[in-house]
């Protein structure tokens, strides 16, 4: 693998499904194969989990880390040709292959500014980063997608599946701040990829990218949507077609224990409680927020072994 | 040791002592220890001294560690049932079980308030941390306490003492800003353990916490409870009693040189020079900051041994 | 080699060039050598560059690396004998020689100010750190010399060279805000101990330090100074005579294509482009900003090695 900036840079995905199970069950096996590589993680945005999941990761297979945390206090310029006389002070083509001459992969986050609906989709960032570096790049959540997220949930879905099929539902949930689109759309999909019979429920108005969810089935309905679901995903974003914007809040749409019979419960955390999901479903056995966060480290593992393989 | 919250944690300081100071002789001899576990070093508060001597002593055991800043940046709830639609972003319960997916032990630093004894007191970020952690955590200065600069200063007595019972001071100094108890409050109790002649100098109204120091004498007059006294640990607080106010600035109280005979003089370090100690005293043969510095290192790595060896 | 404060720390320039560009060929082959030591990084001033090239260096010598951005948020004091009750919290020379006892290395970056030439020459955070500090220190760039830059800006020169003594100008360029002098000047000191036939151009009242310049040769005509010239090595810094101030943004100035015919372009990074070059000279085939970026690793590496040597 030469780049992860997608799900679908995965070429086999039951293979890496599997490998990554593996990794779970001996996480040093492959500490030999990092020896001597460095990753470094630019952070554009601030980071919890996948700062210390990824990090966990690339130390699990015996690389070196270096963290930088960039937030505003670096202006780099996107634009070619540009007269970089006012706010920018370091043109991208030269940071990301500056950067590569330290880095043997590099992982970058960069939030969508969720103003523009075209500057976000463009994915300047990443997408400059992987035209400019001179090595691998790995995406830790960009303007329209975390495929680390994705490729952890489907491990997860794996592991807690009971059926060959099962039914998987994602649905929208209320929350305070406008958030980004980019945990469902992977989410979205990883589970078109997945043996799943996915439906995505959501108030009207909250349509996600059509080129995204394609004829994925929507419902404005979600007790119907939920009912008799194997796994329910639920996630916050803003919308899509009035992008950007926070059109419901509408409590209704918070998920309970009520809505759930056995439904195994997933969030990608952080998760505002009693807002998004309440605590009765948050804290039942049937919640799988604790191991989704444990297997982002062996996602990350598993993307970084594929590109340490390929160096 | 399951976890290092409070000096109490330590089952036989004899023993603690005599083994931070072997580790200080041979720093790297249990670097197999450390192997493959990780340290997640949390700061809510920043640091110089805890940060590298902590940081130093995982490595010194072979440990991985990761640094979180977090600072003001992450809205944790500490409140349970809390509707989280406002300010706070994520539970701490969440928080510390899933930082306990990439960590084999968390450190955590969270200064006071000094607004609301009360809130001080319940120690929310520390106890959430060891209440909803899956691993041990480690106290790397709470709002009420500083085992790891205690146990520090323990080794540091132990090493300089001259009689098996030394006379030990424990004095108030003036300082410009209010400052928490913490150090005071766990030299106050590691002194209680400590075979010592102890006692404690303040002006009237800077009493700590009577549950703390106990029947430990307390004196009024600087000069009478340093008098012979073999060590002086110098310090400033703010008022307990009148909460976190600043009652006097009373420069009569900085220690200097010709209160000290040929007292040992310790500081936990920063230090306002002439406003708590002169010159003269920090500058002096009988200045123990340095050697108390560098046993923070040993302090913690003893600390982190326990832990390590009951994982 | 003791320290690192100034390419005068160099014993044998072409040694330290041969040596280097070996590292560059094996760069793991000494990592026995770093084993349990540590380098402590201090970053006063924000770092993308320095901080990756000498973590890198110290992690391909086998060193572990702690890194400390205290910015502004740590007030240290610098003068002796005050009375510390305003804003300084800690005195450089407790904060020195504590770091010393958790690392092997100090490596400390401090820009300057550009109001007061006085206390920018007087290098006070430097020298505070050469001075208290108990372990070998590095300049990652101080007020007045950036003497990694500069070993690697020889590297790079002695990689490119096609004649024993080439034609190398330092030419000055337009910037919207001031900029110090450390990298010409200590590009300007490299060059005079080189072999090469070294001159600079600069538009009158950008003369830099007389003590450092000595006898190089200075034009104001920037064409007849880059004439038939191997290397010009472009920059911009605020006048030193009218100290710290921007005393022209004459376009005129910024390299471009048609200046420059064989000549290798080189500059320090980050850059402006089309401010103080045009696209056309940084992306030309005789643009050696990414082999200069290359080589910081190995300056420093090279550094580290003759420091780790003599611990």
């Amino acid at each position: 693998m030469k780049k992860y900036t997608s799900i679908h840079d995965i070429k086999n995905l039951n293979e890496a499904i599997e490998s990554a199970k593996q990794l779970k069950q001996k996480p040093f096996q492959y500490e030999a194969l990092g020896r001597h590589k460095t990753l470094v993680m630019l952070f554009f945005n601030s980071s919890l989990r996948t700062r210390l999941s990824t990090e966990k990761a690339a130390k699990n297979l015996g690389m070196d880390v270096m963290v930088l945390n960039v937030n505003d206090a670096w202006q780099l310029e996107f634009e070619d040709g540009m007269v970089m006389d006012t706010k920018t002070s370091e043109h991208v083509k030269d940071a990301a292959e500056v950067i590569s001459q330290y880095a043997d992969v590099i992982a970058v986050r960069a939030f969508p500014g969720l103003k523009n609906k075209q500057e976000d989709e463009a994915e300047l960032v990443l997408k400059s980063f992987v035209k400019y570096s001179t090595v691998p790049v790995i995406n830790m959540e960009s303007s329209t997608a975390h495929p680390l997220q994705a490729l952890t949930d489907a491990i997860t879905i794996s592991e807690f599946k009971e059926k060959v099929k099962p039914k998987v539902v994602l649905s929208w949930a209320p929350h305070p701040k406008a958030l980004p689109q980019a945990v469902p759309n992977s989410f979205v999909q990883m589970m078109q990829l997945m043996q799943a019979d996915f439906r995505i429920t959501h108030p009207e108005g909250y349509e996600l990218n059509p080129k995204i969810t394609k004829n994925t089935p929507i419902y404005y309905d979600q007790e119907e949507a939920v009912k008799d679901a194997d796994f329910v995903y639920v996630k916050n974003w803003s919308s899509y077609k009035d992008y950007g914007k926070i059109l419901s809040q509408d409590k209704n749409w918070m998920m309970t224990r009520g809505k759930l019979d056995k439904t195994k419960f997933m969030h990608c955390l952080p998760v505002r409680r009693n807002v998004v999901a309440e605590d009765a479903v948050l804290d039942s056995e049937n919640s799988l927020i604790i191991p989704q966060a444990h297997n982002r480290t062996f996602a990350a593992q598993w993307v970084l072994k594929q590109i340490l393989e390929q160096i």
